[in-house]
């Protein structure tokens, strides 16, 4: 019981629930973005996409999409949503129990996902070459 | 036939296309933040997660998470993961047909999810207080 969200699974610590089921558990980010910011995570511990159930994945996806919904339905400040997964420390992960980011945006709120550098287009024959390595791996 | 990724479903616009299944298309984004960045999407025409198919949303995370393994299994410099879904053009979405944004990501990418100003935790009491107006629309 290290892990912090097996122990909100477990009720042995605190969170601000806002959905369960027998899979699946959401509470507000403690470090919102926005306020609204909603984790989905999935009950039994997976680390990152690898060694989650494959079901679990659907169903946290499902939830993830409910809750987007009843975020625009509150009067909390919404324009916009993104669903964000980490997997990784590489991606930013910070707690390695998997979990999907339900993140309410508005304009001008600041937030960006970017790379700082301007995004330029890929010539097609790079992109065809990255397209086959991936392919032969599927 | 105004939406680029309904032509590039159709075959009447270009792409480099890694999977292609009855529902759900993935090909690379022209535009990517690292190399392998790949783009899920429904093939049935849904502007945002409101009116994407309950059951595509599954099978859009389900490739999401096969390119994933897939991408890792390369030579692709890959170190960790985002999934990301930007819902609406406050929330950053350029094309206006749901997709899935699966991104390769290394150490010292420089890629960030950021609002610009340090996280900081919110009061107990403000995080039960928005969990209770989201769960009431649940």
């Amino acid at each position: 019981m290290n892990c912090l969200f097996c122990r909100i699974v477990a009720r042995t610590a605190e969170a601000s629930v806002v959905h369960e089921d027998d899979r699946v558990i959401a509470f507000c980010d403690l470090f919102p973005v926005n306020p609204g910011h909603i984790l989905v995570v999935p009950k039994l511990h997976a680390t990152g996409l690898r060694d989650l159930e494959e079901s679990d994945g659907g169903r946290v996806f499902a939830v993830a999409r409910r809750l987007a919904a009843a975020i625009r339905a509150t009067d909390l400040t919404c324009e916009g949503i993104n669903l964000l997964v980490a997997d990784g420390a590489a991606a930013g992960q910070e707690v390695f129990h998997l979990h999907l980011h339900v993140i309410p945006r508005h304009v001008g709120d600041g937030v960006r996902f970017t790379s700082g550098q301007p995004r330029t287009p890929s010539p097609r024959g790079e992109l065809d070459a990255v397209a086959d390595r991936i392919r032969a791996r599927l």
